[in-house]
């Protein structure tokens, strides 16, 4: 059960700081609890005052009737400790702190939230906040408001968790004219306990939350949220909109609510593969949630696009494709019953343009025809105020048949809303989302689908789970400079199965020459000395070795040049390696991130990091399939499939060794970097292997 | 003066299908000229009625009291043609075809629509269609409502230019309720006669359109219309919605009003150097729109941000950033004096988050100080719906006197619009564009601060008309299969002083050897028989050759495969050329288009063409400033500051060579496609060289 579950269903609430004093948030609070019609007891607490707004109130916690389920404080931050203790030795395990005043104020606010936190231990409480603005929860047995908002929200089955607690109200003002609803809401504030995990936790199982939606400014304990994310999406969409994008933002973010940001591509990469959907902007958020929580998902990326105006048919059109859709191609059966009513100047292809004399009837026919074609998963019903005898009113009632029986997703743009006779309830009692605009409606479509795809995903991801299996000895041993020593790294390389060109670590010129013999064909010789790190540009890497004498003198410049390098006690070491022919390269490197754990990068080396900075990341452990999503997102994967004279390649090889490498390095979270660079494509072997590595730990 | 002069100020009208059947297009469209105070006289055409609306209907054109300044057809597409030749006739020269049926229905119709051009062109006309909603005027001594909308357009500066006529009702209806005041409206139809460059001639000096938007499902008329955007551009800015972005959007414009479209690189390539800031949504547009007609343009990219709420203010941070703006930094001074009055709790640098209790005071002060301070050039104001006791309106009140004298650029993002405290007549009485979204804001002052730039750019391009001299002679001697002789080719690169390896194009051995030993070094021999294109494919290209047995084997290989590949009687020709040493490579195309006419493409040859696509496309001629900025916007540009161990590389000098390559294509329509591959950098003579090239004339 999740730690919000009496929180978001209270039997009973206690409002420390309740108050009758006009504009204060203990008035404003107590307002809107009973504004949402809450039916279990509620119990003002304030020393000053016998009743306030009709309710009894009462001198302190001690003094209720009963346990109060949970308690919310409002009072200033001086007596917000005072009076937690009290709550914890009344045995109240559930509270809200509402009030500012802690970590977001810096150093010394701080200090105060530790000491809220370990009160909070101390009695094995639940605690939301401080710095929040509340929770509700308006599915009707609950009917809580626990919240200062002004405007009451609109029930429906959109959960809202917000690190802002501003933001919600703005939420809440900006759709109020919308048909967006709200399950439950809550803000979380500083985290000082109670996060976003829990609230994640807490939607999974409520049946009355059907989408889930995210603003974040940090992300906190991130492999328990990602954990959590990765179920949620398996079961609902889970919408975030992350601010901290830019540089700016991410200043911004971290000032604000003392959050500390991360930087944004591993933010991106860590909400992609958990199966959170990133919006772009607030308006995109909401306007996506309300197409999730309305219509049922496409089943396919297919649009038939339905207008009784040209222009935007075509900016639909436009839009569809940018959204990752594709216009349906409609069978020849449809277009010759759509050419058996419509004018001659109307286009039957798709757009399906029935032009502005198109009026109720026509759409309806229209949208009953089109849906009815296999080819067809969704429709983008667009109306412009139609000049003639029709509104969209009496449009809705056309189509309301069609609508209530199809399982495909249809979704209307009215391009009119705010006029009269816009028929807004109409739209809403059929369950359709209204857009004023067809790049927003073709957007949101688009996310619907890519949701669909996520979902098969992450619950495909099980698999994904066992993956990760439990840890294998590690045998690294730190050398003084906190590089790995080769050898070890070469028999991690082992344990993961990851390949390595043949080779031989050595000091023995002999031993190397009888490598190279039994080898045959070409010979690199460099050093295994971990402090050496640019051995090309210090000499101590040497290509194309043929024979016994080539051996013999590069051994020999090297063992002088490492000699002179690393002083007279230390002990040249060598690499001798069969020299792979060229192919492909990539480059993998890990690194170890503080809040995200193991990152995996990948791209392909020379100008295409230097220059193009064609990378791309992941949280390590990760499954072949997203390492070959990874791939995918590689501005260059066109090398892949063979460009250039080479020949084509099994892409599905390198994803297997980026997800062998992921696994090594969750599983060794002692190493703070590592590069296999570079990862080079054998065809003689038909796998990618690694030439060259190094491996920072601690 | 403009050729829509007269049908956007006309003083008298003739409705030529004025009726009285209630839903008529007749009638709808008489209403409406009534319906704005049209104080011109009118006179109603229809010979089945003595009156209609209150106003004397006439049988027909000659029955007409005086010859009508313009006249508006509205009769079904049968009745056209015959109306036309008796205005003719009548000596009216100004029309607006309302009618549809003509292009837009296919072949039958375009036919018509020809009869329909010749009539026009026959009695001089200016003929503005068919297929179109008319045009308005909405400058109070004018007030002329020519289209058939039923929404009345608010008066106001912002002029729009739309092919479709559908869009401009959806735009009016969905601006009904913003601060969106319209001057001009053009709808271009089919475009048969008068077209987008006619509307944008008369805009230019129009004083009451100080913004021009347009929708555009094709380009006509490519160069005319290019320059009419580039002269309005330097004036005021020209903003675009271009449709068609997409393959799928194209096909669905070309099906729509019959108009040809351009593939989108060409169109971004064209509406980029002409000046025109082009949006990527309808909301975008006239989000834009609003912003540009009622602020100043800001002087610089930095904003300060100033909110009540630190979620939408790190939002704000992040689209500030995306929008291509920055944060200003604020002086200690700013701070301090902002410290002095604010909480504890709020955020004093940028954004400045005044919190939650923030009043219409605090707002009033923290906007003055932001403003004073000379590092901020625009602010965002930033209102969530104010849990204390202030309202919006009394904070428009509070700021009134900043922003009356303020010459910076103010926009407010008001997060609870649909309150009934929210204003809005307060925020437009000062001129201050309201967003709901921090968002939209951002990317509104981004645009705004971008057409700054390209203003600037636009009043200095007189030098780039300038730079088009007169033709210069064209040398080019056809070849049998349309490529051109290399020697010819040479010869035009001569002409344009684009430098080129030096060489020698001779059949002759002893004449190589000579020029071998002259230039020294090595030497490279290819074919330049023009026939071949693939040289090195076919081992007609050799490289590295150092000294006369090398050129003698080399030009008898050479020769022995020219014989049997061109046959007998074919003469082998050689090039011989001084070896470049390696450098950086461009590769510039040109290209014949049958709409923009010579385009020109730049790229990095090899792996960032073929692989990457990477290449940036200009309509020639180009200035070398427009050539600087095609390479910043190659992705790799980053190849041009020196990386991977090369040298850094004088950018301008390329410019230069493009610039001179852009005038060669415009001044030679009939080159259809030319390829000067590669072009190399020499640091010895510090420029971009022509190693190699081809020519395909018609």
């Amino acid at each position: 059960m999740s730690r919000l579950e009496k929180i978001l269903r209270p039997k009973s609430i206690a409002v420390i700081g309740a108050s009758r004093k006009p504009g204060s948030l203990g008035k404003m609070f107590l307002e809107a609890v009973l504004r949402m019609k809450y039916t279990g007891n509620i119990y003002p607490v304030n020393p000053n005052a016998a009743e306030i707004d009709g309710l009894k109130a009462y001198p302190s916690v001690a003094a209720l009737p009963e346990k109060p389920d949970i308690a919310v404080i409002l009072l200033s931050y001086t007596f917000v400790l005072q009076s937690l203790e009290e709550l914890g030795r009344a045995g109240v395990q559930d509270v809200i702190v509402i009030s500012a005043g802690f970590k977001e104020i810096g150093t010394r606010g701080a200090a105060r939230e530790q000491k809220l936190v370990n009160l909070a231990r101390k009695y094995q409480m639940n605690l939301l906040g401080p710095n929040c603005m509340g929770v509700f929860n308006t599915d009707a047995p609950v009917s809580f408001n626990g919240t200062f908002s002004p405007t009451l929200p609109k029930p429906g089955h959109v959960a809202y968790i917000s690190q802002s607690g501003a933001l919600a109200v703005a939420v809440l003002e900006l759709n109020a004219h919308t048909d967006l609803g709200f399950s439950v809401f809550v803000s979380t504030g500083n985290k000082a306990d109670l996060n976003d995990t829990d609230a994640l936790e807490f939607l999974a199982d409520d049946e009355n939350s059907k989408v889930v939606t995210l603003y974040l400014e940090s992300i906190d304990r991130a492999r328990d949220f990602g954990r959590a994310c990765r179920m949620l999406a398996a079961k609902k969409p889970v919408l975030a909109l992350k601010a901290g994008r830019t540089a700016s933002g991410l200043k911004a973010a971290s000032s604000h609510t003392g959050a500390l940001a991360n930087p944004d591509y591993l933010t991106e990469a860590f909400l992609k593969q958990n199966g959170v959907l990133r919006l772009d902007t607030l308006e995109d958020l909401f306007d996506a949630a309300r197409g999730f929580s309305l219509q049922p998902l496409p089943e396919g990326p297919e649009v038939a696009i339905v207008t009784n105006a040209g222009g935007p048919g075509i900016l639909a059109s436009d839009a569809v494709e940018r959204a990752g859709l594709k216009l349906a191609r409609l069978s020849k059966e449809t277009i010759k019953k759509l050419q058996a009513f419509l004018p001659a100047e109307a286009a039957t292809g798709n757009p399906v343009d029935m032009i502005a004399s198109a009026n109720d009837e026509t759409y309806g026919k229209a949208l009953e025809i089109v849906l009815q074609d296999a080819a067809v998963k969704a429709a983008l019903l667009i109306i412009v105020k139609p000049p003639v005898n029709t509104t969209p009113a009496q449009i809705t009632a056309q189509i309301a048949s069609v609508v209530r029986t199809t399982s495909k997703t249809v979704i209307p743009v009215l391009m009119a809303q705010r006029d009269e006779q816009a028929g807004l309830e109409e739209f809403a009692a059929l369950r359709l989302p209204v857009y004023s605009y067809p790049e927003s409606a073709a957007k949101v479509l688009g996310s619907m689908w890519q949701y669909r795809q996520i979902r098969r995903r992450m619950q495909n991801s099980a698999a994904r789970e066992a993956a990760v299996k439990s840890a294998r000895p590690l045998k690294i041993r730190l050398s003084g400079q906190k590089q790995a020593a080769q050898q070890d790294v070469l028999d991690l390389l082992k344990t993961y199965q990851i390949s390595f060109a043949p080779c031989l670590i050595s000091s023995d010129l002999h031993e190397i020459v009888r490598f190279q013999k039994k080898q045959g064909g070409k010979l690199v010789l460099k050093t295994a000395n971990e402090e050496i790190i640019h051995k090309s540009d210090e000499g101590l890497l040497k290509l194309n070795l043929k024979d016994e004498a080539s051996v013999l003198s590069a051994f020999e410049q090297m063992d002088h040049l490492l000699r002179s390098r690393l002083g007279r006690e230390a002990k040249p070491l060598f690499m001798a390696q069969k020299q792979m022919p060229p192919g492909l390269e990539l480059v993998l490197g890990g690194k170890r991130d503080a809040q995200f754990g193991s990152v995996v990068m990948v791209g392909f080396g020379g100008i295409f990091i230097e220059v193009l900075k064609d990378v791309v990341f992941r949280i390590a452990p990760l499954s072949e399939e997203e390492a070959l999503h990874m791939l995918d997102e590689l501005r260059a994967q066109a090398l892949f499939t063979g460009t250039r004279g080479l020949a084509p390649i099994d892409k599905k090889a390198f994803a297997r060794t980026i997800h062998k490498f992921s696994l090594l390095l969750a599983e060794h979270p002692e190493i703070v970097e590592m590069d296999l660079n570079p990862l080079i494509w054998s065809t003689e072997r038909h796998e990618a292997v690694v030439v060259d590595m190094r491996a920072t730990i601690d």
